[in-house]
């Protein structure tokens, strides 16, 4: 039986939503491993839009699903539709996106909430001890999704480190082209752009986050 | 000397812009070979913003450079201001924003133009003998970028290729992870998603693709 994999998008663009690199590499590695993916995100607007020219917020309105289908090339679903009996893996790609659409934590730290439906879908795996991969900057959502204290990095920032061990995080501190693993909750993460400044130093940590999620299932 | 690439955007997204995993993986390439690389694009509307979840036109406006600014993480100049001289190559990965933002090929096929600044910015790399790569459907500038036969691929449809023959294409069919090379004229051109099923597909062909061309160099 070949493995599936869902892959949870945030929008489209680091600034607003899914780090671009970090979403097309993850489908990618999981491709060049025969596994089937599919992508999901949530029908919401955008918290913003973003012009990645300036770095300036702009008064646009974008969805958050409708935005993720341009990197999934269309093929996405609704996160309401995310079965999770019928996938062995989730994984989440980075972006300001997880901190701004599939949560708060941008503005509230770890104060943040998450909207119902991806809080609901990712438990689940958690629940079910199905592997879970989160790239980047969506170790912010850990102790949310997990309920208890589960080891991961977000790279080495020492703010951002400090508000998700308020949130039930163990934070182990972790070189760009490497991974962390919490063995009992089958959780890896990985930094990515929370440190890559080239996209071959982001490739290398998820090619190892995506071997050892498959690995776990 | 490191070696240094011009790579041209045309927005963020295959049905109106950019072809964003043909886009991810040739910068991937480039830095896995440890060449620099700089993205440029054209600073006007794109012709439409198509709505990726559903296929259809939205009456939107978007522009292609600040677009095409979120796969370049905000890295990107103005065509206008790319100096050939300052570079040993140019690539352009595909997606419709090729046959409709850097080109009419869309609407106009055989009959098509170019803006002014794009057509001039490629015809430099051409008529210095500066190695050109064309990804996917990009290969429909060949024929105005260099103005005299040369060889190249877009996959194997025939409506299309019959289309660039009538602009001085000589058209070679070639499989998805393949190339065909244009030695005379340094030219490398690669299907990619004319004919992917899915993205390692298009990986091999770029990864191919990037090599040739830092190999004319």
């Amino acid at each position: 039986m070949t493995k599936k994999v869902a892959v949870i998008l945030s929008g489209c663009g680091f600034l607003d939503g899914a780090e671009i690199h970090e979403s097309v590499l993850t489908l990618l590695n999981l491709d060049l491993l025969n596994i089937n993916y599919q992508c999901f995100a949530v029908d919401i607007d955008q918290a913003d839009v973003v012009n990645h020219l300036t770095g300036e917020a702009t008064p646009e309105k974008r969805n958050v699903l409708v935005e993720s289908a341009r990197i999934a090339r269309g093929n996405i679903k609704d996160i309401s539709q995310l079965v999770t009996s019928e996938f062995d893996a989730l994984i989440l790609p980075g972006g300001y996106g997880v901190a701004k659409n599939l949560s708060n934590f941008a503005t509230k730290g770890a104060t943040m909430d998450m909207p119902e439906s991806v809080q609901k879908a990712c438990q689940s795996f958690a629940t079910n001890n199905k592997p879970i991969g989160l790239i980047c900057i969506a170790p912010a959502l850990a102790g949310k999704i997990f309920g208890e204290p589960v080891r991961c990095t977000i790279g080495n920032d020492e703010e951002t480190a400090a508000a998700l061990e308020q949130m039930n995080v163990i934070h182990q501190n972790c070189v760009v082209n490497d991974i962390v693993v919490d063995e009992k909750h089958k959780l890896v993460t990985t930094p990515a752009y929370m440190l890559a400044s080239r996209i071959s130093e982001a490739a290398d940590g998820i090619a190892k986050l995506v071997k050892q999620v498959i690995a776990f299932i």
